[in-house]
């Protein structure tokens, strides 16, 4: 990059301003963008984010703004971590100015109606931008301490692939390139499925056997599921697949692995979301999940039994004695039906 | 199977008590090997192993019994689950009554001059028996208390296979079939030496981002090695990789996480031994790793990294800076070397 231009950073939650600290660590100047007036006065003010990362001092090569026609106008590498509800309004309005940019994706989620992942809908948007996602085992405040993590960049853009790992790539901070989008951002939408079960499984008292078992079972159908959907299953042994799956399947302070704690606490969906205060992503996903995997005739045990937990009115031991009955499968089941 | 014959157990440590009081909960009658007289007479009178799994009471279906030739003579599916160490001295004496038996190692381990794998040692004494591997993230004490557990099967004998699920499929013990017998029993052996890098991670307070790393790092080195030596990737996957992987290198119970948590400590690798008591299978497996990656060519940073630390007086900083300086590769990086 010739004359340094600055990185935008889109949203000021907790992931968003990780990546701005990081990138400004690393010697770049960035414009983190966020909707909210008061939100950017205090960062400016008092270079700590008043809602998230309590604690986490921001570097003075963050500049908090407000206005997303100006920061998309000077910048070349956007960093999109607007929440997945707000991610087509925000960028719809705008949408000219992201012509030839590389748009890198951090949200996790799925369009309800399309079954759209984040960077497809940025592809919709901004047909001739470039387009790349971010995933991986990255807990945002850990990355915030510079604890040791590794992420993945993806796209099929092999010049963004390196332009964010120069970015990015740092001292405690490590980038690895991946051209398998779709799977590296599928990971890390359904990985939030399987943290609730965990959740549960944590709650009812289960051991490491178990615990490790749900993991597996659950890499070999989020893997099953995406490889008919045309990922390569490679992607999920790696950092976006069960790296992720890993760290969302053990971190309590994840909002799906706490509901899920809570359904095995005996509470109902209800009483579960009223304490937490909001829905966690993984209970839409689970819904829009469970009629593509029929759609598609993916065998998901584990979202079905899920799913009849949350939305069937089956009991917890009814569902786990049905899968500890089902017959036994081979390991590795989708070897035989990918094509591989 | 006709006229119902006893199934054999060898080896009276807590894997094999854990197995043969399964298949006794199946119905099934079990001749339980072992060496040592005043064990079996313990076990006989008090239905307890006065060793191992203290507290768990031994099913009246297990018969500890102490004459091998006998026993062997008895049963045609045998459970070898005696100590890497004593493997081939054990059985090579009896080696004419294991033509066309079913036996299934338990055994984690590498021979060190050989690199034989347990089964392997097992073919090597008796080429006309029939061979297979029980491996996967089995806590050996939650086996025994009916903790969910999966596991698998692996032998090119699907018969073997069949008939193995039949015995210890159960209500709390699932088993799944894989035909990929070197690289399921590779990942058992290879899990011991990435379980000493956790141990040593969290002694030094690493989160759940850098542990998460560590594991999925240590995932695809181990798959890019059995890849190279033949086994498929896609094992690694499964329970018997990722599964008994994430296990080993969070349970705090295992000798290996303990050595590597006394090394993070900052206690030498003598003193580290001297606290265990033992040295763990994962050092002695280092050794013949670091040398056969060596001759064989195969890139793996952590196995190297912890010889370094271990045999030529690195430090653990020295190593972990040289790790995330190293350059960013890509994330599932033997797809394009191992012919996929």
């Amino acid at each position: 990059m010739t004359d340094k231009q600055p990185i935008a950073v889109l949203g000021g939650g907790s992931f968003g301003t990780a990546i701005a600290n990081l990138l400004a660590e690393n010697g770049q100047q960035v414009l983190h963008w966020m909707r909210d007036p008061e939100q950017a006065a205090a960062i400016k003010n008092d270079r700590e984010n008043p809602r998230y990362l309590k604690g986490i001092k921001i570097h003075s090569g963050v500049e908090p703004v407000t206005d997303l026609s100006a920061t998309l106008a000077q910048c070349q590498m956007i960093f999109v971590a607007l929440p997945s509800s707000a991610l087509r309004q925000a960028l719809q309005p705008v949408a000219d100015q992201l012509k030839g940019k590389m748009l890198v994706s951090t949200t996790k989620g799925i369009e309800a109606n399309t079954f759209l992942l984040m960077s497809q809908i940025l592809e919709d948007i901004a047909p001739e931008a470039r387009i790349g996602v971010l995933s991986g085992p990255n807990l945002a405040r850990e990355v915030a301490e510079n604890a040791l993590t590794a992420s993945v960049v993806a796209s099929e853009d092999e010049d963004l692939c390196r332009q964010v790992q120069a970015a990015l790539h740092g001292r405690t901070f490590r980038v690895y390139a991946s051209s398998d989008r779709f799977g590296v951002e599928l990971g890390g939408a359904l990985k939030n499925v399987y943290a609730i079960i965990a959740g549960m499984a944590a709650a009812m008292g289960m051991g490491e056997n178990t615990k490790s078992m749900l993991i597996t079972r659950a890499l070999a159908e989020m893997t099953r599921f995406a490889v008919k959907l045309g990922a390569n299953p490679m992607t999920f042994l790696g950092l976006a697949g069960v790296g992720d799956l890993i760290v969302t399947c053990s971190s309590s302070k994840s909002r799906n692995y706490q509901v899920g704690y809570a359904l095995g606490e005996g509470l109902t969906l209800e009483a579960a979301v009223a304490r937490l205060g909001e829905v966690a992503e993984g209970v839409n996903t689970i819904k829009v999940l469970k009629a593509k995997a029929e759609e598609m005739q993916v065998y998901m045990p584990l979202v079905t039994g899920l799913h009849a937990i949350l939305f069937e009115g089956r009991t917890l031991d009814q569902v786990i004695g049905a899968l500890m009955r089902g017959e036994p499968k081979t390991d590795v089941d989708f070897i035989s039906t990918s094509g591989f």
